[in-house]
């Protein structure tokens, strides 16, 4: 299977557990076993639920690998990357050492980032990596320009979306449609991000009850579009109350 | 002069020049040389201005230490520090030990950090290092719980308030009076937070026109509030006219 459809899934992002000083490595390699055992395809290893910005390079470096040797090969890991483009190069190919399949590039913390630089920020980055990159989008800056200098630059794979923007997805998501397009709000967004042209969306919930999340999943993909928002209602009200940007409670 | 009335003045948060692949540190010694002929008196190395989330550890300390070896020694300079607290208390001492007067506390990068998480990180940060400290607050978060308990860990002695929530930064003002209150929202807010009980502002601006910072802060210290008005008018209109915070432009 391609890496585009392979990405076309639940991406469930892992929790970091923590020993003493440093990471729980045997918790890493036991919670990502749950998620391959329970049919999960898909992990993100230093996402904002795995503490990305509270691990040292070491320690993000520790939780890809034993994700990777935890898992059947079938298993796609994505490692995190992110800050200043130096340090996001170094850290992308330390996480594709580690047996990533591909790097999840946050978006960048300077908080005045503009297009332009936003765009030198991603060819930067994925211009000095070797291997496919998805961007983590948690801004309103990725205009098509911005998109496809990013694409021109090296193995662009995907976007995971992260703004409750669905016309802003619609729009990129129909420009690139050889990307994989994902819904980065999870289950409280993903049907209205489907419509937008998501295939896939990212997960927190999974870690905890996968079935549910691939449940969701198998109904938005055959369309059946009753099934989906009882799940949807149940999700939200019940395993998953709150969420913040449902703006609901 | 006591520290904290030091912190009462124009915060002239520097640019970082660059040549080559690296910082030029002459540049940054001759601007340090600028500000300081010009009357500043308070410096801000690494605040976002001078781009701090994309210069490396040695990148920030060199720019440090070439901007207090350029100044006078009643200037007082402030070295910036964030990220996961073991890197913060890292970039903390390593500008101290440059010769900084204090640490700015950049806001914590994590994107779900909550009231407890933040107190934490305040306390084992400033509990960390021996010297002063002042918070860059960018969020909603910090409540007078979170202050109280920063201010047990260690020498907290200013708050940067860089949201643009009046009552918000009165009620804590008033809560910690032998704190310095510092406008991080620049002269376009200052007078607003002047009348909510902030001393002093921080400057993009004292870079190129210091003359005009220091001119509206003398303004501000009388209570000529007719001139105030006047020189903010000016400031917005024809030296700054684009600042984002008024959303008139």
């Amino acid at each position: 299977m391609a890496l585009r459809e392979q990405l076309e899934d639940v991406s469930a992002v892992t929790v970091t557990p923590f020993a003493g000083n440093g990471v729980d490595r045997d918790g890493v390699a036991g919670n990502a076993r749950f998620l391959a055992d329970a049919g999960i395809r898909l992990i993100v290893c230093g996402g904002n639920t795995g503490e990305f910005y509270g691990l040292s390079p070491a320690e993000l470096r520790a939780v890809v690998e034993e994700t990777v040797a935890a898992v059947p090969r079938d298993v796609v890991v994505l490692a995190a990357s992110g800050y200043r483009p130096e340090l996001a190069v170094e850290l992308a190919r330390a996480g594709l050492e580690a047996g990533a399949g591909a790097v999840m590039l946050h978006w960048p913390v300077q908080p005045g980032v503009g297009e332009e630089g936003l765009s030198r920020y991603y060819a930067s980055v994925i211009g000095a990596i070797d291997g496919p990159t998805v961007l983590y989008v948690r801004g309103s800056l990725l205009t098509e320009r911005v998109l496809e200098e990013a694409r021109a630059a090296g193995e662009l794979v995907g976007v995971k979306y992260a703004i409750p923007d669905l016309a802003g997805f619609a729009r990129l998501a129909a420009a690139a449609p050889d990307l994989a397009w994902i819904c980065g709000l999870a289950e409280g967004w993903a049907p209205f991000f489907w419509q937008a042209g998501a295939r896939g969306f990212t997960s927190g919930l999974a870690c905890v009850a996968p079935a549910r999340s691939l449940e969701l999943l198998d109904a938005l993909r055959t369309g059946a579009s009753g099934t989906v928002l009882r799940l949807w209602h149940e999700l939200l009200r019940r395993v998953a109350p709150c969420d913040r940007h449902c703006r609901r409670c």
